[in-house]
């Protein structure tokens, strides 16, 4: 039997269980209204949509790996392919570029042209600080985390800050070896 | 040209933009969570899934006019049954049924049997009060208000609760005949 490769982004996304986009950007920027009722603090809407999102984010690895085929990632840079090209489209069905490495290979940016969060979605001018779509940076964040890399992820472009493009820049801070929770002899 | 007739809820499901449901899914789990969270009380929480989901349903409502060719349903008997067979297929992805009609025609039952926001949810016991899917009445009222009939929607069964399937009831309160914001010679 021949091996089985990784399978692309956009064939897994026509075979997974999917709903309405509409709903889901309208469900998600209910959250959003919502936090910023509860927490009042811009800064604090932040880190509470980074935080949902680090949460889902490390659910969603177990999906990404079980329908995706994709074998583990020789490297930082193979990984943030992995989640431009597969992830982003996998997940909201749309394609990411990898772009500004440096030249140790343990930052770079992932950059999203369309972005089906912000449908519809322009902020008032009392919420100038927020990132609206801070949820996404926390779930690459969690994700890469259970996968034993430890990362910072921060929003560099915003388009609805007036930017062309949404850029999210992600740098590797520690890639722990894994270990397994005991020895085979214990 | 022969007249366009409304749409299946699959063909409409087929075409419009969608995301993966797994991310729907746990992005919604994380919301209820948040609510939990900061508001404490179960019922509250309830409270507000219902008004998100009644704003949202307030939105919503025009892309499934827009998207549907669904044209004036001629009374509530066919408005339930586009909601149950066009709309959760075309937002959601599944069908839902309708039955337990009362004799006046103004109340019934839509029935899910299948249904994406629940997905690997198991409720605590300090949850036992929370209508988990509350989002879903609400987005049902608030679509509803938007062609003039006003409902009340409540949870008869729920599967997180035990129960074999999810059972909404539906009673229209009144029908508010449409009326134009102005006079045409005003």
């Amino acid at each position: 039997m021949a091996p089985v490769g990784p399978r692309s982004g956009e064939a897994i996304f026509a075979s997974v269980e999917r709903v309405n986009a509409e709903l889901f950007t309208l469900t998600y920027g209910a959250i959003v209204r919502q936090l910023l009722t509860d927490l009042e603090e811009v800064e604090e809407v932040n880190k509470q949509l980074d935080q949902m999102g680090y949460n889902i984010g490390t659910r969603l690895i177990d999906e990404f790996l079980a329908k995706s085929n994709v074998s583990r990632c020789v490297d930082f840079k193979e990984t943030a392919e992995v989640i431009a090209k597969v992830g982003f489209k996998m997940f909201l069905g749309v394609t990411a570029s990898v772009t500004n490495w440096d030249a140790e290979g343990t930052c770079c940016s992932i950059v999203l042209e369309d972005n089906p969060l912000v449908d519809f979605v322009e902020l008032p001018d009392t919420c100038q600080g927020l990132y609206y779509c801070n949820i996404l940076s926390g779930v690459i964040r969690g994700a890469l985390e259970m996968v034993s890399m430890k990362t910072e992820v921060t929003w560099v472009r915003d388009m609805l800050r007036g930017d062309d493009v949404f850029e999210l820049q992600v740098k590797l801070l520690k890639q722990v070896p894994e270990e397994y929770p005991y020895k085979d002899d214990e």
